[in-house]
């Protein structure tokens, strides 16, 4: 059988070519239709979600390790990783027996006690632009997909503590990382960006002030075009000036809420 | 010889009872005469220091063993500890051979080995009021000392670099952690306050608008006594008012610099 091969030389390669008891796992936030996304696995033959991650090879730093899975997943190559907590309690699996999904995987018992193995994981979000992301699912995995923030299913292992935290770390980074940036494609309007941050504060903001505070700034260069078809005025579209936006996240003073 | 069958003993512990290839390391900020300080370790028979630290026990939470590391080099229980950062690069050894240390040291081949493997190692800072620390060195180390932030020599591995993000960790949590309170002694004046806040953040602070602010925040409490025996007129002592104190933090808004 083709897929208990594949698994066998897994296994092997893990042993040999990876770090024990470490692992990596990544939030990857994308925004799209005015909500914000997380991207999501499906274990193979199972209703079971959970977040992308990987392990960390033997000659590999670990931040290289979560680009290389996040490359992986979606595609892309230049994008904005950063680690934001490691998770290392005994019980991280409270929400499934392990073993057991895993035996339900078809795993052989040597494999099993393999994968279930307890790890530290690392985690790292990702802020990506929704519209490049090809969804790939790894050996594990049937089906990988975006999910709103809002309608994350009860996921596999303490995912689900990893989204909430990373969210919460995204809030506070807000005045000190190229949030806007990342998430955005390169032309938008300014709906877009206060939509973009009222979804991660998770709180409405006033339009004139925050419109105000962010020409204020300095990092926003209108275009002469507008984005048509909507039932209101067409609105104007906006670009990031690159140089301006990063002095300013370098001084920490984006502040928005 | 007593110390290489501890050794033994040690190793079989680890290789038994720990994970492989993740471990914790300390830094340790305590304040003392107007000076932050950080807890260091000087390796047996060398004049090399490097920060506490520890590994993890099969059975036991990261935040967990972080603790036991502390309690073990303070000899304190209740303490401010929290993860910043984890450190995962290949070559984190970069200022000496690890293996001749470890040789140095008297360490057999296997546990030169053991010992000199790969480490992925979570970073926690901890903060301390100096006072009650009794420093204790380990196994490894010959003496457990108090450093100057602004003095702290060339570390072993990338224990500088753990303390610069370690301290500008500090700095952005100003506002939200309990700083004053977990590194100040139960009274203080002002000046001790303006001091500490200074001194994390590198920058001098104009007196009256510190004091004014402070006071603003409702979180300190006037004692009737004063302290004596310095030149100038005898200031007031203060205390944290806790409740007080942690809803101000909560709201994340104690905003100093």
């Amino acid at each position: 059988m083709e897929y208990k091969k594949e698994l066998q030389r897994l296994i092997e390669d893990f042993k040999t070519n990876y770090l024990p008891s470490v692992s990596v796992d990544l939030v990857i936030f994308g925004f799209h239709d005015g909500q914000l996304k997380v991207l999501l696995l499906r274990w193979k033959g199972t209703e079971e979600w959970c977040l992308p991650g990987g392990r960390i090879r033997n000659d590999e730093n670990l931040d290289d390790s979560a680009y290389r899975s996040l490359r992986e997943r979606t595609g892309l190559r230049e994008i904005f990783l950063q680690q934001f907590y490691t998770f290392g309690d005994v019980l991280r699996y409270k929400h499934i027996d392990q073993h057991e999904t895993l035996r339900k995987l078809g795993l052989p018992e040597e494999a099993v006690h393999e994968f279930a193995n307890r790890d530290v994981s690392v985690g790292y979000y990702a802020l990506v632009e929704f519209e490049n992301v090809v969804p790939t699912p790894d050996f594990f995995t049937d089906e990988c997909r975006w999910w709103d923030i809002n309608q994350v299913p009860t996921l596999l292992f303490d995912h689900n503590d990893m989204i909430s935290l990373a969210l919460k770390t995204l809030r506070r980074q807000l005045s000190y990382q190229p949030i806007g940036y990342s998430l955005l494609p390169d032309k938008f309007t300014m709906p877009d960006l206060q939509q973009l941050y009222e979804t991660i504060l998770g709180q409405s903001l006033d339009r004139r002030n925050f419109q105000k505070r962010m020409l204020g700034y300095g990092i926003l260069e209108r275009l002469e075009e507008r984005k048509f078809g909507g039932a209101h005025k067409a609105p104007y579209l906006y670009r990031f000036d690159k140089e301006k936006y990063e002095k300013v996240l370098a001084e920490e003073s984006l502040f928005v809420g």
